[in-house]
This record gives structure tokens, C-alpha cells and sequence, in this order.
């Protein structure tokens, strides 16, 4: 069983995944990576994944089979087991949980060479769509607190596979990253009664400076104080704290801005690796009045090092204003 | 002038550093690290770095002139400034402040083949004692609140130049995983009067399934909840606060230790990239009876992806017990 621990000093849980245990000697050489004719998510080979959960596929045609246009299925190297309870304890001055969780990949289209810039946009809102239902599928499950949404895109961001996928990993536990975005947008709702990512927007559609696209109800824009060299935030431009409540016209829209800024990236920084993760509202919060859902996309181009790792502090070359410059002139 | 900008959300400080600016094209190609006798750190090719700041050579040598064992000098291209002022300022709901510091970059040995696993542990003594040193003449300068020594070792680890050398960044700001540190510890110590990493000291000695080694005042630890596969924490066994304040012959015992543990990681992860990061007391603190310095040590095993980024919650698939009973077996 994966276990949750949490460190004693400045409370980061970890979750120390046994079932992908690996030996000293198995990090030392490249993992394999399955292409073409072997590959798992292509067609043909439903049966070497885990039984479906959810599929975009004809009436007539059976689960597991052929036919499908996008498939979710569970991890079959899961980080966190789906059965089980926490039965938290302690051991001396630690404290310790099971690794309960759900952990399941969205198989984002059959086309091995494809990727969220290439696909239709009806595509990419289908691969949004999806991540909608699952969220709101394992919300009803009462054990888990929080549904986190991400894409590892290239070996050097982290994706063991190449064809073209997401994941989501549903925990029991509010990811310390989300708690400091809740209580720093508390704050700041706190002091000026407005949410802080609205207040972004205005700021930003009236300098344009860092703006790389706006449509559709969404804009597209290099954070003020990115961590990673052209990092990019999707956010949308009306308030919404929860992504799942989020209608299939604006899935739709998202679609639009994702594909384009994705296709952009690739254009000026020449089809980088990169991860993109989404936060949205814990699940057991109703409407949050200072919150507000969002994508974060990261270009995987620099190596985080010691004092990125050691201080928090990142050291980024690229200011923002530079980089949506660029971004902004990258849809051609 | 790079500049340090505020996350309006979270708080997390960011250095844009312009001064290493890069354009979109320069991400593409694998910088150019030069080896043997175009090393800019071998003997030899002194002129070729900055002024040296301080140098193990022998009375009757010149400055930046042959004959030393180790050279501190600053970074050529630093992440700050030294020269200036902070002049914090806003731009409607963000906050920035120029980027002044200080960068230095600790040359380990004449030696381009050594690494600390395999100097003789007089020379790693005299590379602790030399950040020592920094850290006791830079804390003269009012501007800096804090100093942060590091190590990228390899270019997976961040390091740009193989030479072994390690680095030290001051900042006008204490690191926000520092921040996190001491406050985790001071609200451990308002609880149970005692210093954590004391309790985690007796706690590991009893039990000894995470402990490494232990020797010369040192204990050498895989901690309970590690972000990474076989992460090591060396950490004196009395309570100190301050690194700057070990004695020689502390420093010593850490060499021993030290050396001890990278030749263990060396062995069982056959030479793997690495970082380690000095965790000290913020320089304006007199000592600290909640605050215990210690050395993160994290050999570069897995890439960091998307959950982590987004999460802040590392999956680790190694259990520290299984890295510290490989890492006990692996001194010879």
C-alpha cells in the first residue's frame, strides 16, 4: 500500500508510492519508452490497459475496443490505491496515512503523433469535457478532498510515455500548494473585497504588456513573477472558483485558447516538453468568492538546481514581458 | 539590473534575471561546457574569472595566479547585483524590488576529475571552511537578510560548467522555504519546548532504520518524508543554529561525514547529478533554540513533473527506509 507522510517541520506531505517501487539500479538506465506498434494508449491495444472508465466513442462499439476518439483509464502504475481507508497514525513525531487515492490517465486522442496543438478543437474540448466528468464523478466519493488535473508533455517533463495523454490524482488531502493560493487569495479578498486573479485580469488587459492572447472569455498571460522561463496562465475572465462547473460552451472556448497558446509555444520555443497542471477549488468548498479556477502551463527549459530547491526561490532569465512578446507574435 | 517581483497569490518571490538573458532560441541548443584546458576553473585559465575573493595558496602566491587549492570568486554571470539599492516599489497590485545580492562561486579543488566523494577530507574541510568564512563577511553587509550555499552537481543538477565547485547566493529576502522551516520549528518548540530536528535526532538514533551513518557529531539521515528518491539530510547531533558558528574541528567532522556520504551515493546510484542546499539560520538571528542547521543532500534520480509542480506533493517511489539500509551497505 502507497503511504502519506507528512514531513514534521513545515508539514509537506509526500506520498511514497511502493507499487512503483524501484530498486537503486533501476534508475539507472533510461526507462524504455514504448513507440508505434507497442505502444499501450493506441488502438488495437485497449486490452493492455486497465478496463475503461469513460470513452468518447459510437453507440455501437464495445468498451475496451476500437472506435474510441478519447479513453480515461485507471493508472496501472498508480501513485495512490483507489481502495482502502486513511487510518492515519503516528510513529514517534511522525504522522503517516494510507496512500488512498484515485489516479487515472485521459488517453487524449488514438493518433500517437498528435498532440493538444495539433488536435480539432472539438478534440481538445473533448479532452476538457472529460476532465469535467471525472472531476465531477470522484467528487462524490467522500474520502477525497482534492482532484488535481496535469499533463507531463515530453520525457523531460516527466512523461514515461509518449503517446499523447493526461492524468489526475484525486487525494484525501488539500495539496499544500492550493492551501497557500486559498490563504494568500484570502488575504488579499480580505483586505480589498475583490478577488485577486479579477483584479489581475483588469490590471493586465489595461498594460497588455504580459496579455499573449485573449478570446473566448479566457486570456492567456505571463504571470508577474513566473518561476520557469515562459510560463504561461489560462484563466477565465468572468469569476468562476470551480473548474467543474464550467458550461460546454466555455470548455469549448478553453479549447480554443489552450490549442492556441500550446501552438504558439511550439512555434517559439520549438516544440519544448512542458507540464501544465489545473487548480481549481477543493471539492467540498461551495462558490469561493476569492477564488478563481485556472490553468498553469510550464515549458519544461531549464533545470531547477540547488537554490531553486533550497530557498524557493526561483531564478528566472526570461522576464514575462519578453515572453508574451514573443508568445504574442508566435501565432504564425 | 535584475529584479526580484513578488506572486501577488502566494508570496513567493522570483529573481528575473536579466542580466542572464537569454533569447527563445538559446533554449534550444545544449550549452557548450567546456572541458579540460578550456575549463575556465582549471589552473592555468585564472584571469578568466572574475577577481578572487579568497584562496587556499600557499603565502608566496599571487592572487588569481596558480597554485591554489581551492578559489572563491564571483559568479560571472550573477542571478543579482552586488552593487545598489532594494528601492522596493509597486506597479498597481504587484511589488518588486531591484535584484541585489550577492554571487559567488566556491572552486573546489584545482583538480577538473575530483568531486568532494573523492578529495582527501583536508581539502573538503577547507571548501566547508571557506563557505564559512563567506557567510561570516558577507553577514557584515546590512542589506542581506540571508545566505544560501549550494551545489549542482552535473548538468541534470543544474550545473552548467563540470569543474567541481559549489555556489552561495545572499539575498536582501529570507528564502520562503526557510521561512516555512522556522515556522514549522518555532510552532514545534512552543508545543513541546524542544527543537525538532533534536527530537529527529534521538527519534532516528533509536530506531536506526532511516540512519546512514553517524559519526564525528554528525548523523546522516534519509528523512521520514523525502520529496526524492534516496534524499539525505546530514545535520549535527548537538543543537547549533548558526553554520557560520562551527568550530574547525566540527567542520572537519562534517567533511568526514559528508565525504563518507556522497562515496555511499556515489557507489549505490553509480555517480549519479546531485544537489545539496546548507540550511541555516537567517543571518539577523542571534542563536536559535528552535532552529537546527542541517545539509540537504538530493541526488537527481527522477524528473519533477506536472503533480509535483501543481501539488507540491512529491511522489517518491523509494522508502527512505529501503535508501538508508542500500546507502548503510554501500560504504564499500
Amino acid at each position: 500500500m502507497p503511504e502519506l507522510r507528512k514531513d514534521p517541520v513545515v508539514g509537506r506531505w509526500v506520498i511514497i508510492s511502493t507499487e512503483r517501487g524501484r530498486r537503486p539500479s533501476d534508475f539507472v538506465i533510461e526507462s524504455v519508452r514504448p513507440l508505434g506498434a507497442n505502444c499501450v494508449f493506441c488502438p488495437g491495444n485497449e486490452s493492455r490497459t486497465p478496463h475503461e472508465i469513460l470513452a468518447g466513442r459510437p453507440p455501437d462499439s464495445a468498451a475496451d475496443g476500437p472506435g474510441w476518439s478519447f479513453r480515461v483509464v485507471p493508472n496501472k502504475f498508480p501513485a495512490l490505491r483507489i481502495e482502502g481507508e486513511l487510518e492515519p497514525a503516528g510513529e514517534g513525531l511522525y504522522d503517516r496515512m494510507n496512500g488512498v487515492g484515485a489516479h487515472e490517465v485521459v488517453i487524449e486522442t488514438p493518433d500517437h503523433a498528435a498532440t493538444l496543438a495539433t488536435l480539432p478543437v472539438d478534440a481538445v474540448a473533448d479532452v476538457l469535457l472529460a476532465y469535467r466528468d471525472r472531476v465531477v464523478d470522484l467528487k462524490k466519493d467522500p474520502r477525497f478532498e482534492y482532484i488535481l488535473v496535469f499533463k507531463n508533455h515530453g520525457a523531460a517533463a516527466g512523461a514515461s510515455l509518449e503517446h499523447p495523454h493526461s492524468q489526475l490524482i484525486a487525494t484525501p488531502i488539500i495539496p499544500i500548494m492550493v492551501l497557500e493560493e486559498l490563504k494568500g487569495a484570502a488575504a488579499y479578498y480580505e483586505m480589498k473585497e475583490r478577488c485577486v486573479w479579477c483584479d489581475i485580469v483588469r490590471q493586465e488587459r489595461r498594460s497588455r504588456r504580459r496579455v499573449i492572447t485573449e478570446a473566448h472569455g479566457f486570456m492567456a498571460v505571463a504571470p508577474f513573477a513566473p518561476r520557469f522561463p515562459f510560463e504561461a496562465w489560462v484563466l477565465p475572465t468572468t469569476h468562476r472558483s470551480a473548474f467543474e462547473e464550467t458550461s460546454m460552451d466555455a470548455l469549448r472556448g478553453l479549447a480554443e485558447v489552450l490549442g492556441d497558446v500550446l501552438r504558439r509555444i511550439d512555434r517559439v520555443l520549438h516544440h519544448p516538453p512542458f507540464n501544465f497542471m489545473l487548480h481549481t477549488a477543493p471539492l467540498r468548498e461551495g462558490p469561493l468568492d476569492d477564488f478563481h479556477w485556472h490553468l498553469e502551463i510550464i515549458p519544461k527549459l531549464t533545470n531547477v538546481a540547488g537554490y531553486e530547491w533550497g530557498s524557493g526561490f526561483f531564478i528566472n532569465p526570461v522576464p514575462p514581458e519578453d515572453a508574451a512578446a514573443a508568445l504574442r507574435e508566435g501565432d504564425h
